[in-house]
């Protein structure tokens, strides 16, 4: 018997979405009114508002502000069932996808909404001394070495270890890099302040990696140059033109530069998930399947691949961003051009839409980048508290990280401090 | 270089606190006027509100409402420094303290409250499968059980293996176990109920397990059969005078019957903290400290046990019980004890004045003796509620811990359901 087999008999067609990312939720939603069997299968529980990982990370949020159950997301949806599983691979041909120990779901359609990983360019070893920030799981790592990093500190008396401790090097100047970048200092200088007694958390020593000539390279030029400045203007190092060369448990180098540190955490480059390999299409060099205009793969008009997982182009050529509106838009359209086949009719073409572009700097801060202007300062910052809690607005967890983010912004004081294996 | 040592030629006398628990965190906020070196020293780095920590077991709550650090807590007595260190030894003739690998930190006085663990009746094996209820990792691990078996349930063909997944003993007829058996039924029944589609989650069967005669033996035996009563309500299974006699896997024997479950809770039974072995002092046999009236140890009058780490005697010579009270008595006794002997005076005797206690069950009811009356039902939760959002008041987390509570009791819905590693 098959797993996704609800009742004896039934001839609906099984759609199965793997991803309960933006890419895969979204989908799901779309297919709300479908006469089908929909099946979403993620290996965690939960969909994630990623674009607040960082502040998971830093202990401002904890991870239930950010992470609500899948199935208790879709539990009205009737026509749709959640399975937690891994899944190892697609096999196209027989129309299966392999889960946990061989177990296999049919399908008649398929959306791969798998999403991507860091990409460390050739050094895998570095993953283990430089975490990335995907996950709860990455989020609570980098977590614990933030947190411990001072405990250790305030317990040291080797000044160079101290140092070592207190020195953070972010890699990747994209939005994730500058928001973990900007911060930090927030934290270091008021809420952990009073706490120590043998360390000025003040001195916290934070510098931002960055292999291309600007940061926020998909923002106008402008906005990276304000970006900079008022990183700067927090005490972060920027370090721009300047790949990094090697990763160890207690350095990294830069250029020909090498920094003693103890907490490298990796924000650049992306790396589709190795799933996509399996499906058999073409991919690029980021292992992202190279979807047709309508999210298919080539010579499966039932396979659709969106967000991180699918190398998609806008309509001047140019790549649709790795960002949430990327995966949430193209989720709903793989979803509809199903909608479309169920109902005898032709498939549409992806056309992204770009909503803008956001990122905050530290406290009160923020630029963002829309069709036609841009906005900088504490206005921008205003508008990105807006829009992040009208998306959260989709989530129980609103009004809990409301509270947290006032809490913090008024108090100074920090939400989630606590260091757990 | 000693790691306590603030500064060259400090002649203040050094106190030092093992533990941030609630007896050593009171004893170190007793110690705030002290012309002293206070450093508390604990393993974790958060003080933990563990009279709720079974409703983080059950993803109501987040590990980060019901814990803050240690040091954020202290922040503002200047005389205290907070380390978080591994203690491996006490060596008492020295009068230093055994930290991390090897360092040493010296005191001129010691105040000992490092609580205790479950304690599996010589039977250490039982542990990795009934996981018991003592921190954040505890609670944790519980919840990912907790939460893991209706995901395996969903996924399940095989009526035997869902019926054990779907099967939960919770060993223990005290207030953990009583307050643990008493929430499930809540959340399985509403929270769950629709966001399940293969299994229905209000057929989850609950058996609460006591080897005493009756429930919350600390109780008057009145309030016993009213918790009896209001559990067997709620469809909870009771078994009284039942030994659990071995635990696997996939069962646990109750007596002479066997029943198939994935899930054993273990909340009986309590172990001082090995440590406390290392003073030399006499121990009983649940390895606590057998301390002085004033709460001292034989020949070490600079030395106090407090909390679950000592055996402590009442007026009329019956134990004080292990609960959060005694540990905030006992915790200030001795830091007062050490401020006489800083100023030449006389230590006293400890009395421990019972407030009370409680016990919920399930939603809106709740069992609470005081001296003189007893209250049971909707009243006695309302008194619960006040009292634990009273307690909690010295924390940051209240008011998100009041909105988690208010949610999930209006609304049904289940705050922190993230399964994560």
């Amino acid at each position: 018997m098959s797993i996704t087999q609800r009742s004896t008999g039934s001839a609906r067609p099984r759609i199965v979405v793997l991803g309960g990312g933006f890419g895969g939720l979204y989908a799901a939603r779309a297919l709300r009114t479908a006469v089908a069997d929909v099946t979403v299968i993620d290996r965690t529980n939960h969909h994630l508002f990623q674009p607040l990982l960082y502040q998971v990370a830093t202990a401002v949020l904890a991870p239930s502000d950010i992470g609500s159950p899948i199935r208790h997301l879709l539990r009205t949806q009737r026509n749709t069932t959640v399975l937690m599983a891994e899944v190892g691979e697609i096999d196209v041909a027989r129309r299966v996808v392999l889960v946990d120990d061989g177990r296999e779901v049919p399908y008649d359609y398929l959306i791969v909404a798998t999403g991507s990983r860091h990409s460390y360019f050739n050094h895998p070893e570095w993953e283990a001394m430089a975490p990335g920030l995907k996950s709860i799981e990455d989020a609570r790592l980098i977590r614990h070495r933030f947190l411990s990093a001072f405990e250790l500190a305030e317990k040291s008396d080797d000044v160079a270890e101290r140092a070592a401790l207190m020195t953070f090097v972010i890699v990747g100047g994209g939005p994730t890099g500058v928001e973990l970048a900007g911060i930090i200092p927030d934290i270091t200088r008021h809420s952990f302040a009073a706490d120590f007694r043998r360390i000025d958390t003040g001195r916290t020593r934070i510098i931002l990696v960055e292999a291309g000539s600007r940061l926020l390279p998909a923002f106008p030029d402008t906005l990276s140059r304000r970006a900079k400045r008022d990183l700067e203007e927090l005490g972060v190092e920027i370090r721009l033109g300047s790949p990094v060369t090697n990763v160890t448990a207690d350095s990294v180098s830069i250029g020909d530069e090498r920094v003693a540190t103890k907490n490298v955490f990796w924000a650049a480059g992306n790396a589709a998930s190795p799933l996509v390999r399996t499906l058999g299409a073409p991919v690029d060099r980021a292992g992202r399947a190279q979807v047709l205009s309508d999210l298919s793969i080539p010579d499966h008009p039932e396979v659709f691949v969106v967000g991180d997982a699918a190398e998609m182009k806008r309509d001047d050529g140019s790549l649709v961003p790795g960002v949430a509106q990327g995966a949430i838009q193209s989720g709903r359209v793989a979803a509809k051009n199903i909608l479309r086949l169920l109902a005898g009719e032709q498939t549409q073409a992806f056309h992204y839409f770009n909503k803008g572009d956001l990122a905050t700097i530290g406290r009160y801060k923020a630029v963002a980048s829309f069709p036609g202007f841009t906005v900088a300062g504490r206005l921008a910052w205003w508008f990105w508290l807006f829009l992040h809690i009208l998306y959260l607005a989709g989530f129980r967890n609103r009004l809990s990280v409301l509270i947290e983010w006032g809490y913090s912004y008024f108090t100074y004081q920090r939400g989630a401090r606590l260091i757990t294996n």
